[in-house]
């Protein structure tokens, strides 16, 4: 898995079904300490986040499709907790 | 999943017959506010993406197999959404 | 598979009910000889690994899955072994 | 899925059975223009393709067995089209 | 699938059962012509590979268990070859 901050939202109307009622966020990847890696994910929320929050994303389709209860979703990514907190050695 | 722009299509007569009644774009990734990356995907349209518009692409096999309703198709990318509008952060 | 450092720890409350109780460690990716590569994965601990301790990380959903005896668990990087010695060719 | 050109072969007698009678192409990525990325990878052929035609290739397990009839054929990278024009946008 | 040098192995007592009786090979990822990439990848050995030999590597979950014969290992990639020969195209 890996972490990043909420940065955005996607608007699409031509799409396919699945992803009619679904929130789409876009993710810009951070390291632990919370610098942008520069790299970024679209995932789909399923906690709520919001702009600005932290979070943890699954990006595996097996996995996201059971977030959904579904065996036929066209979904990889998918935002699966808000981080309060990431307790990190120093040294 | 990612984002791009579609700047080509993909002319094949010897493949593998799943691909040959499929349109094949040429994705030029790019960054949430729309700048290439650099790099690109082959990605199977679905939602008749014509070249220019920017689009979600869904890159796994299993979610991509099920936007055709196959078990067998040897597929990975899809383009699943066509954007119409990306709601990004200031700051 | 790839090996790495435990570096910190995640803590989050809001979150898919899976990593309700799930120790969640952030594992910088290191190269064979211990040197850090500037990367990192966030993985479900499962033999117990601290701060500091080299370990073998799996990286694949459906895998990670069977390690939480679950065939819906929305994961794909799992802690699955503590590293004691790498033994590298000289040359 | 991803393009390149066929740049060799790789001979192997010590290995999988399942690799005992493909042809394994050494794959040079390109990107769409067919300027080399830097990266390659190794595929089955499936579409009989010779060094220096540029080739379609999909690259992920379940839909590369797919190809092979196979539930348990240890491959992910498949050589599925040869590819006679790549249309790109100018500009 | 990619190719690589067998460089060294891992030891590793506190681990899943799955690796307790297997050969953990550390493979430092190549280009075709033997050149390091300066990445490298763990893998489970099923072919008896040994230091300083190049091999065939498949990265890929779901393929990795069926060489092992089961549907629950814990496991992503695995030396499938030892390579005799690339033959690369000159030019």
């Amino acid at each position: 898995m890996i972490i990043g901050r909420v940065t955005g939202e996607i608007h699409s109307t031509i799409n396919h079904p699945f992803y009619d009622s679904k929130k789409l966020l876009v993710v810009e990847k951070t390291d632990p300490s919370g610098k942008p890696t520069g790299d970024y994910v679209i995932a789909v929320d399923v906690v709520d986040a919001g702009v600005g929050e932290r979070v943890l994303v699954l990006d595996e389709g097996n996995g996201a499709r059971q977030v959904f209860d579904s065996t036929d979703a066209p979904v990889r990514s998918v935002v699966v907790g808000i981080i309060d907190e990431i307790q990190l050695e120093v040294g």
